[in-house]
């Protein structure tokens, strides 16, 4: 009984700071992490937008009805579809979003638990904007890709080819953004786990 | 000194207790917010994937560059589009998920932690996967629905109604799926948040 009393007397400081010490180990090697994959997500939707805003180029396209060689210039770009202009306002949100949390994340992450919560709650919101615009656009990009020949909807990238490259690459790049969304609202929901321990 | 050591002694029980009860109140409270959103969850996934497998319709459409009169049986269904193929997979997944987690919310919970964790992290992904399957068949279902003139894709749905409305409402079921997925990850996370408190 002594013996015991004297090891819980002996061991309470010692055993606070162990409970303390990895706890704020962890933490600070998933915020590192975290802030990594935040840089990574800004350049990864400040990149999609660049790329979807630049993807306008001009053909001359044959009018229907008329002989192959009557032609009018016909321009493709991202606002002739509203799939791509949701495309820019979610990831240009994203990117304005991964500018604040990195801020926060060097900042106040590891004073503020309320933070933690905040930007873990954010981090599942954005999520779902960023994987429906690469879903939508991911989807219009297939039928100008390929075509419905269903429903009779024609291929248009063997036309547009500039343009199918750069909206490609920017559904691509929102691709990744979701994918670091996914692993960021994972460490979020880890290190809040880690602590209850 | 003394006083210190007595207080500490006398109120260890009862502030272990004060400690436990609003976690075990607040998890159980949460845990039937949690159990109710599984089943929306499901009704939600089940029922697009029937609304959306039973779209198919068949109309007599006209040929183009014979006369009107002159036309042919022609049916639409989800599977003439890779986007709804995937909303079909992606939403008959979700629904075999919800089906496990309902039990698992039911049966472990609140006594396994690694349950908790591990349902926190896989409604992420499913969140991400309901997301794009929701942009993806949106995408493609307005352009059903309005056409894109600036590429001659016509519209579908003033032939294929019946179809329109079924793939219109499968859309707007998963949307709802996703919705209930962003809240179940919000209380997945506030309860660990909360027992860190």
């Amino acid at each position: 009984m002594e013996s015991t009393d004297k090891r819980t007397a002996a061991s309470t400081p010692a055993s606070e700071s162990a409970l303390l010490r990895p706890s704020t180990a962890a933490s600070a090697e998933y915020s590192a992490l975290d802030f990594v994959l935040r840089v990574l997500l800004l350049a990864a939707s400040v990149s999609a937008v660049v790329v979807m805003a630049t993807s306008k180029q001009t053909e001359r396209v044959p009018v229907p009805g008329f002989p192959p060689n009557v032609r009018v210039s016909n321009s493709a770009e991202f606002n002739n579809s509203p799939a791509f202009i949701y495309f820019m306002a979610a990831l240009s949100l994203t990117g304005l979003y991964s500018i604040i949390t990195t801020l926060a994340s060097i900042s106040v992450s590891r004073k503020a638990k309320i933070v933690l919560l905040v930007v873990a709650l954010l981090d599942v919101v954005f999520l779902g904007i960023v994987a429906s615009a690469t879903g939508a656009s991911g989807a219009v990009t297939y039928i100008g890709l390929r075509g419905n020949s269903h429903v009779r909807w024609n291929k248009i990238c063997n036309v547009y080819d500039k343009f199918c490259r750069h909206i490609g690459s920017a559904v691509a790049l929102s691709l990744l953004a979701g994918v670091v969304l996914v692993f960021l609202s994972m460490i979020s929901t880890f290190t809040l786990y880690k602590r209850i321990r």
